[in-house]
């Protein structure tokens, strides 16, 4: 199965010293590999967002921290600081320059970097088997059984994590298994990742897709143009109620009105027991400049006032299924999801 | 009541020879008034867009063969011909070219152009006294009785059709009563005419207002932030299933999980009993080139294909009454709509 499967794009890797990664803000109309060969160069393209997808830019700040061990051993803990700082809340940001850092510093001095590069590799290499794991299950789900035309929300493919992402994965997936004909992917404005980069990762996928815009969505899966929708998610509540970009919550009113799946892939990782149920998650609000342009041409009266949230939240009974690398959840519920986090890490996946 | 209106936009006016209007190609960034002299000025301006709004264009082409008249008495059938085709399947074009026509044709020779001036500015004021009576049944309505922010799709206001237009004069009427507090304003991709017109109008209203992307509507709602979705239609079926903006659906959608109410005005006119249901209502697609940009700006992969319908289709249940010149069906149904289209043109409004 793997030969058939379309490779997905590497949106970045280690090589000869330096963090080789596609410059995601030049995409989809300019391909520009950056090399990366210093702490500072990892934390300025993940600033500047050209690595941007909490666990690509967790992958990225690790090897950034290798690479910096390599020129200037005593930089350690500048380092951290300044990838730490580098884009904020980002939970993978924390986890891997934490893994990376205690590596370094279990090895003896002379052999610090070479540590903390594997320890990046190992989390990179993770991070790729995980989203290997969450891409069968998401093909192996009975709900997706006769699914040939799915439709997508923003970018959770290659550009948005190591390996081939999470939802976008899944498609990758399904089209491996021949069973795909086309995606119906939203631009998903504000800030385009659809139309910027999910398009750009299925054209380089060579899977059949159509673009529209987010508006087009509900009516489109009204008129049965879609048999599923499949979607990424930031965090889930302990009882299944999914944070994930803004447009989600439309997206599945309008699958259950027309009566099909709704397929949200995320990592065990953004399961937050913490959180009761999605009342409580708070949403980001984000600058209205961002509504006030698209693609970098302004829309509207200057000074005009916008709410701008950047997640919308999809309670737990309108998701089919919560697939993650452990497996799945479905119904979701506070039950299915404590099943699954009790499984052992990517041991527990049906036969494929 | 009238003097505490707030005072809608005039989108045209005919004064001294010329139909003057606003050029809504140049706005919000540029208020170029046009001075229009002839029916070939008339029909370039509905062409490009200028004088757009299936009532607008109407009253627009009704003057221009006024104007036409004045210039030149023999080219009566010429211009009726230019303005017809100035933009196609426009019902009111229609309509106002043959009331204008069959005017100027039942007068004596010398006075064909008064005659036709006359109907023009009577197919006008009619359109202005409609407006007024959708807005102010619209106000009345006891679903909106509690509204104090509400949520809008597109343009609907006096840039769309004479007088304060169809949705957004429910708007405009709901401030003058003191009732308002704020609106939110989807921009309504692909064409932006939330961002570009109805942000303009609603400054020019002294609304407070936030705009926001089509996708952040349905989260929006369901976190409480707006009463009611006041929105327009395009056409009506017999059933009461309502064809309007692409969008429109999620936000009923929305409003039903939200238990907030949906209302939708529009002119009796929409309404087609010769279309059973939303099924029947064949859906326009769009060129892929409006997808494929946004406010002029390329968004994506060059020669991406695109899924465009301009309009979506929402169930009459979804509705909670649909507001019109005659007076309000609610529910909407059959029925009602039936009785609402036997009572007289205009008279049948209840006391305010």
């Amino acid at each position: 199965m793997t030969a058939t499967r379309p490779r997905h794009l590497v949106a970045l890797r280690y090589e000869a010293g330096a963090l080789r990664a596609l410059d995601q803000t030049r995409l989809p109309f300019e391909e520009v590999v950056l090399e990366l060969r210093t702490a500072d160069e990892v934390a300025d393209a993940i600033r500047r967002l050209a690595i941007r997808g909490a666990p690509l830019i967790g992958v990225a700040a690790g090897y950034g921290l290798a690479l910096e061990l390599q020129r200037d051993p005593v930089s350690l803990e500048r380092a951290c600081a300044m990838l730490l700082a580098s884009r904020p809340t980002a939970v993978n940001l924390l986890h891997a320059i934490a893994r990376v850092r205690a590596a370094a510093l279990r090895a003896p001095e002379q052999q610090r970097a070479a540590a903390a590069l594997a320890e990046a590799a190992a989390v990179h290499a993770e991070e790729e088997a995980a989203s290997d794991a969450l891409a069968r299950h998401g093909a192996d789900l009975p709900a997706l059984a006769q699914a040939r035309r799915v439709l997508t929300h923003c970018n959770t493919g290659a550009l948005a994590s190591p390996g081939g992402g999470t939802a976008l994965a899944v498609v990758a997936e399904l089209a491996a298994r021949g069973r795909l004909e086309s995606v119906l992917a939203c631009e998903t404005r504000p800030l385009l990742q659809g139309a910027r980069l999910t398009v750009y990762e299925l054209g380089a996928l060579g899977i059949d897709h159509e673009l529209i815009v987010d508006a087009a969505a509900a009516g489109l899966i009204a008129a049965g143009a879609a048999d599923a929708v499949i979607v990424g998610c930031d965090r889930v509540a302990a009882d299944g109620d999914i944070a994930n970009k803004v447009g989600t919550l439309s997206l599945a009113l309008a699958a259950a009105h027309a009566d099909i799946p709704l397929v949200v892939v995320g990592p065990t990782s953004t399961i937050d027991p913490g959180t009761e149920s999605g009342a409580e998650i708070e949403i980001e609000e984000r600058p209205a400049e961002e509504v006030l342009r698209a693609a970098g041409t302004p829309t509207t009266v200057t000074g005009t006032r916008c709410r701008n949230p950047a997640f919308d939240v999809t309670p737990a009974r309108l998701v089919t299924a919560f697939v993650t690398e452990r497996g799945v959840a479905s119904p979701v519920s506070r039950q299915t999801l404590g099943e699954l986090l009790a499984r052992p890490p990517q041991h527990a996946s049906p036969a494929t």
